[in-house]
């Protein structure tokens, strides 16, 4: 839970002080069912050759309800705090609340073949009903990445869906995530996850993002104006205009009906917004939000009345400060558990400096 | 079902052909629970003296479930197909799905009064908890009644509220209705309803309409454009310039969701588009559809999650059908059931003339 | 006018009263700059095999400001009517109101690959800066096509991009219309347009629709029921639950901005129901509107205040007709200029019966 | 500008730092025409008896362009974070983007008659025209006001209206926000501006607010999390769920268009967040923010199109950002700017204590 899969350190290892009570992977994968996976393209250095490289792409890959029901839905709500970006299924998760089969996160370029490719590796494992409305989103990895290249491919897509998995999952510069920079810092995915009680009842909340978003300045880490300290650190090389995004999904296993999961899609927001974020023009910020609970009822067929089960509006306090307490920590793991990256015609991404974090917190060792 | 309680036609009776098959009364009263009343002011004629009249207006009051629960919500989804007017409640139904006490609709510069006495009338009567945020809404009868009079009164208000009963309806220049123009004919308020069968159950459909839309050519009746042909029967005197609106209520015995009454908001668009309108810039065209199920889910307090029953998405087209349908002969009804008016200034507003429309479908003894 | 490209006859040479005044070729090619390409792809008969076909399905490209500044924007408003469907770029659209680049509408599985390709082509012709959030929107055509063969490539995306051009355009099965089916009968792309004065000026307002929804049942020609009478014609054969949709497009050279960009969306869904349409679940019903005035404003950059010019919204009445008049018009000319199309499995599609539409509405020779 | 007319401290005394640059007053009356009157309604003692009292509510009326254009429109954008409230005008804003005549804010059951009482001065005052659909928000006092005595008559709306002026204006318990409480400690009204640059111009961007949400442990001052420490100070009285609301108002001489306010509106929901808000479930977070700039096109008639300046949109982030900071500053002065109050049953709220927040946030003499 301190470190990724892969040795990196998360954010609560360096002693940011968080609300709430995380998970025991304090991941998205939290949620029972829920599985990631990632493909990641690095490939080339130096001088940026259209359609040659380099590469610093990638295609992230959630499941809502696993391998085995990969082509079935979950309960969905949405909300765009920014609308420069795109997600794909929006229509549909406004006119039924629903979010069918995998959802995908890649860059801006490339969200379409994500789209299409989640549906014939639907059709390919016999998975796929009717037709299909599946989620992609999109961050911005053009400073990093030789996007106007095309280099997700649908093998890419196949190969995130196949590799999704539950357990811990990796953070910072993997899958749609590689290219991505926040504040200044390499950042790109990164994902938390809280408990909650309410209702009478105990659930799981995650949330996972590919950070793309905010200037150097900009960045608070848990209230203290990291960013302004920071400033001149190392250069924000990308220049004064924040151009970023930020992609959210939040799952929880709580059984929530579609304008309940809108309204926790809304809070998503003021957890952007503890990290700084004044969602600049630039800045898609759009999120989905999944509930799994109730799958016999959205799995039912038109011939009969079904039965959901649902928190009442009353009692959601407790999953709306989850939801803003998961989506800043994923933000700062994503900025955390990361390194610094060199991409196309050199351009530089220094990593989050944990150290000086520490010491602007007054925490750990800094 | 014919008539009116106090005799006057209704469209049905004309011979107009409708689709889809009524309620026993052809009213939105035909959802078990739903009671409708009105408070009708008609006073004075002659010249328009601010404050003095002349008086053509009132106040209709919808209690979902009754006066035994007056205070009590109902599930509930609202459109905008044109916002030039007012519905209160509007974010709550938004945010929850819920409309929550007594639907009020009355003239444009009264809304706020019906909004409060709404309230009080709960508070009176030991039936309001917490807050309310009550739905009332609004059309313009500025062209008979001395609207800047503000003569509708709390008093008035109470009234529709106390009066509010099952079984047959009155309809046409009654309550919010009174003073109300469609077409460039006298129209107000109108009902009808529709019996369904969708997803292994029967379920009922009732709308309610103050109409006060549309310009003469404009009307259709049963496709054929009546309108055009009886453009210069007698002169549409307001000129020119549509300037009216349409409030709507749709309510329902079928469970719902939120985001499905929504849906059935929605498609209260295409049904008054039936009679030929284009939601003309200064029309607000306003609607609201309730589910009158779920009453314990709704009741419950915050401890426990709530168990919802619903129809499936996927089965909703013949309650869409019967929205679209139910609204078209709500409207035709608050034409037929009607007679001509002269108002403040001796404006004049001629009823639809039946024989004249019945020679034009070809039906009756027209 | 009254025939295609091809020699097709269009609804209007049928004899079918339509109101308001067309623009010269009738077309949303009316509207100054706009171009129109497409790419239609019928290959193989049988038995369905996916991946080898049967193939009838295709790609439309509109350029709302023509091949020269094909990466440019229009202010744009988008409505959802059903969101069964997608179309990329409405978050971009809800939040500043614009459409950037071409737009593309292809079948529901193709609907990525349209929208990546829209940017690689932006990209091989120099016209692409920053980054896309170009609109692609999709119906379903699985009855006659192989969908799951995703056989429309990025190759064909491009032809129907570099085909785009002004002047008269093909309506009918081309296109990504080419295996669509409106209330049972052989339907896809249809455009048609308006004339109309307002606020002291002359303006063109011109409708593309890909049309593939409704029962048979439901078909509405000018107010005439001609689907109940029609509907044991030849039978709908793909059974009774209405699974189709509507993509249109609206675009004008009327000065407007984004909020009344969405008022003529908003109006596109009365014009589909003019035809009978109910907008069933199943039904993807969305719709773009664009206005190329402005230009100057659109392509400004952010150093300066830049000016608009617009329509009053009290002025818009003669807009929201003419969007309802052409979309309804564009719908019957998708329909009309049709023939009958055997695809897949060898399911059959009848063309809609022009001497019986005659008979029925006692028009023309029939 | 450290002090209000009345003398109370304003946040900025005490030493918390804001980012941003305020304007002369820092407040919204800094943007030009802008004008706040206050009816302040603080009668009687001890135990509620409704209709008798106590009473501690008010009325606040804002003009956007003051007295002697009151019954004219400003551009305006909505945006309801969580729609536990009412503003009604909303239709309006959404489908034109326009706020037309004074913006009132009171309490929940009093909302209606500020609504109705706005339009009767209009007409007293020769200022009303056509029919209006004004802006009436509120939130809820009824832990300290006897809410169900309807206390707000149509005079104490006239009052407030009639003693709006430009200048500093008075904060804390006055007006509509007499009775709010927000975190545990008395708050009520707020404001504050920012001057930015943007586009090549300096504009001023000023909020209001009625601040009357949160619990006491959520309340973050300048990213301090002092209402964890201050949980014990005195007993939130009110219990440990959040019960309140906010209203804010946003206003900038900064010429914009109607879905550029809406994404101003979106922002002043971050601006929210920097207090530590949640958004609870029983919050009505609605926000409206209004243009005053363009008045001659929106003050123009039908009969011509009309000319719109407006910034690029690419030009808003420091509009963004000053929303933000002046929205949390509002807040902050709401609470700074004030004292603790008896209501009704004696209900106590005591006043945010300054020490012992400039202690926390080692600031001043704390």
């Amino acid at each position: 839970m301190l470190t990724t899969p892969s040795g990196k350190t998360r954010a609560r290892a360096l002693g940011i002080p968080f609300e709430g009570e995380p998970g025991p992977l304090n991941a998205i994968t939290d949620v029972a069912g829920v599985e990631v996976g990632y493909a990641t393209l690095i490939r080339g250095e130096r001088a940026l050759e259209v359609g040659a490289g380099p590469v610093r792409t990638g295609v992230t890959a959630i499941l809502p309800r696993g391998h085995a029901s990969a082509g079935r839905s979950v309960i969905a709500g949405m909300f765009s705090l920014n609308g420069n970006g795109e997600l794909t299924g929006s229509h549909w998760a406004a006119e039924v609340g629903r979010c069918d089969g995998p959802i995908t996160i890649t860059n801006t370029h490339s969200c379409g073949v994500a789209r299409d490719a989640s549906i014939r590796w639907l059709v390919a494992r016999g998975q796929q009903v009717g037709w299909s409305m599946p989620v992609a989103g999109e961050t911005y990895d053009g400073w990093l990445n030789d996007i106007n290249g095309f280099h997700v491919s649908e093998a890419d897509v196949f190969a995130a869906l196949d590799s999704a998995a539950g357990g811990s999952i990796e953070e910072g510069s993997v899958g749609g995530g590689t290219g991505m920079i926040a504040f200044g810092f390499k950042a790109g995915s990164g994902t938390a996850s809280r408990r909650v009680d309410a209702a009478g009842g105990t659930w799981t909340l995650g949330a996972f993002v590919q950070a793309n978003f905010g200037l150097r300045e900009q960045l608070v880490v848990a209230g203290v104006p990291v960013g302004r300290a920071l400033k001149d650190w190392t250069p924000d090389a990308r220049g004064r205009t924040e151009t970023g995004s930020i992609i959210a999904v939040v799952a929880t296993d709580a059984p929530l009906l579609p304008h309940q999961m809108q309204r926790l899609a809304r809070r998503t927001g003021l957890g952007v917004g503890r990290t700084g974020a004044t969602s600049g023009h630039g800045s898609g910020d759009i999120f989905i939000a999944i509930s799994t609970a109730n799958q016999a009822a959205v799995d039912a067929g038109p011939e009969a009345p079904i039965r959901f089960e649902a928190l009442p509006d009353a009692a959601l306090n407790p999953l709306f400060a989850a939801t803003i307490q998961a989506v800043e920590e994923a933000i700062l793991n994503a900025l955390t558990a990361n390194e610094a990256m060199t991409g196309r015609d050199d351009h530089f991404v220094p990593a989050l400096p944990h150290v000086e974090v520490q010491r602007l917190l007054g925490i750990g060792d800094g």
